[in-house]
């Protein structure tokens, strides 16, 4: 390889992350798109990766760390699942290597979680872990990841034991796009309300059967009693975000402060759900762990 | 009006359902489409009344009974709401008269809820309720009314004391049709599957704070373990289910039975749940219901 610097890319479903990165950590380079799995299936992953590389003119021989969905079945190579309880540092040595490239490109596997009674799998948010814990991580966490497919996570001693996924945020953008509640948002902008969101968090904790009758509920309030589409908006992802903490949290042991990896405006709703509810956490930003994680993952496989 | 017999119409949001009665109830003629109110709203609630009566071939002076989202906001004739407690014999003093038309067209209202913490609405089912319990109902009943957005009431006495709805088959719709689990249910038929809906009947009800994780699963169990589109589909329907119920069951004083008002496929699966769960319960079909309250109205507005 060519130096020290490398490429790290977070592949997902409908995104596409790539940092170009010295030996040291620090972004020489960065780019961004919506060429996630689903665009990159058609199109060709290697063409897409090849694009970002040029526009960014880096040598021709500059190695290529990716984690992801372009390591899914349906991705640009498949780089399998490793089993829970699996450790953080199990997944640099399951790298798996794009063959018929003009240069080292290795793909990380996801994790699977076994069990008839709760099968469960994810892919990216791993390296996301490793890069927030770090390999030697000897406490032990409940990290909460939100997303389309929030992820809670179980670490004890760098060993990912169990984990759930919650499909809240696809429900959220389900809810608001193709029901009866598509009218009650139609308006609402980006703002926060916090109180509004914070109200539907508590009560959807208090109460996670009710969570339909508490959608519901946004719209007979706007039938009955008027009130804004902000409002309305909060309310449906305060009370998918309150049912998802009423079991996220159920797994917390002793007064342990929850692991919070986000971004953006999903890192600030919960930050005001955890403290409507008075949960101790540490937040890290997402697009940071997972870069700190290809990093770790770089300098296990290319020794730099 | 012409004799005694009259028209009564059940006019959903996305069905129509028009029978033609004697005054002793029995059905002398039957249409159905899916001229509900959003259609008929564009294409004229007038226009689409009138061609049913048309293909029946009544006397133009025959009456006409509506219930339903024609008595909506954005339906024909706002037919406004009785407020909770409401009894069920007001529904029929409060009918709205459909003025300028060439014959005798109520609409019946609807109940709302107006409180603030609990919001709530209702459009047809109270015709429903008056149906399946009867003017003196004095005994006192939880009843289930499952759809789109299902309705759970308490009735005491003939007094709707209070309900909640929940959004099941709306957010069942939305789930299969606009989620990832969209292709684990693309090859489902329309049979029933019990073992797989009844076990997650059970699950959702036992934890319904984990519903958007038991949906998660089904994508996870796919991945993992294969497993039939037919199972999927019914694992879905039943922890949607599963979690309403865990909600509409609390509201069950002593040892009551359920009264459950459904048709269908829904009763069946609400059957499967209800036996599952150890819940005695009473079914009545719904649209034997809806006939029957507004065969009540009809007798009480025109004494026939």
């Amino acid at each position: 390889m060519s130096g020290s610097s490398y490429v790290a890319v977070d592949w997902g479903t409908s995104s596409f992350r790539l940092w170009q990165m010295n030996a040291g950590g620090q972004v020489l380079g960065e780019r961004r798109s919506d060429q996630g799995m689903t665009v990159a299936a058609k199109t060709g992953f290697a063409s897409v990766l090849q694009s970002h590389l040029d526009a960014l003119g880096g040598p021709a021989d500059l190695p290529v760390v990716i984690c992801g969905m372009a390591g899914a079945r349906q991705g640009w190579v498949e780089a399998g699942y490793l089993d829970t309880p699996a450790h953080l540092s199990d997944i640099l040595s399951a790298a798996v290597v794009v063959s018929g490239q003009p240069r080292d490109i290795r793909i990380l596997p996801g994790i699977a979680q076994r069990d008839a009674a709760a099968p469960d799998v994810m892919r990216g948010e791993e390296t996301q872990l490793l890069g927030a814990l770090g390999l030697d991580a000897a406490r032990e966490a409940l990290v909460c990841m939100p997303g389309t497919h929030s992820k809670w996570v179980r670490v004890r001693g760098g060993m990912v034991e169990g984990f759930a996924t919650f499909m809240t945020g696809e429900l959220f953008s389900a809810v608001v796009r193709d029901t009866i509640l598509s009218h009650a948002v139609a308006e609402a902008d980006e703002a926060v309300d916090a109180d509004a969101f914070g109200a539907a968090v508590a009560e959807a904790f208090a109460a996670p059967a009710l969570s339909a009758n508490l959608l519901f509920r946004v719209r007979a309030r706007q039938l009955l009693f008027a009130g804004s589409a902000q409002a309305a908006r909060e309310t449906i992802s305060g009370t998918l975000i309150g049912v998802e903490l009423a079991a996220g949290l159920a797994e917390r042991e002793h007064a342990t402060p929850v692991t919070l990896i986000a971004s953006g405006r999903l890192q600030r709703l919960y930050q005001i759900a955890l403290e409507r509810l008075s949960i101790p956490f540490n937040v890290m930003d997402a697009e940071e762990a997972v870069r700190r994680g290809l990093a770790s993952a770089a300098t296990a496989i290319w020794k730099n």
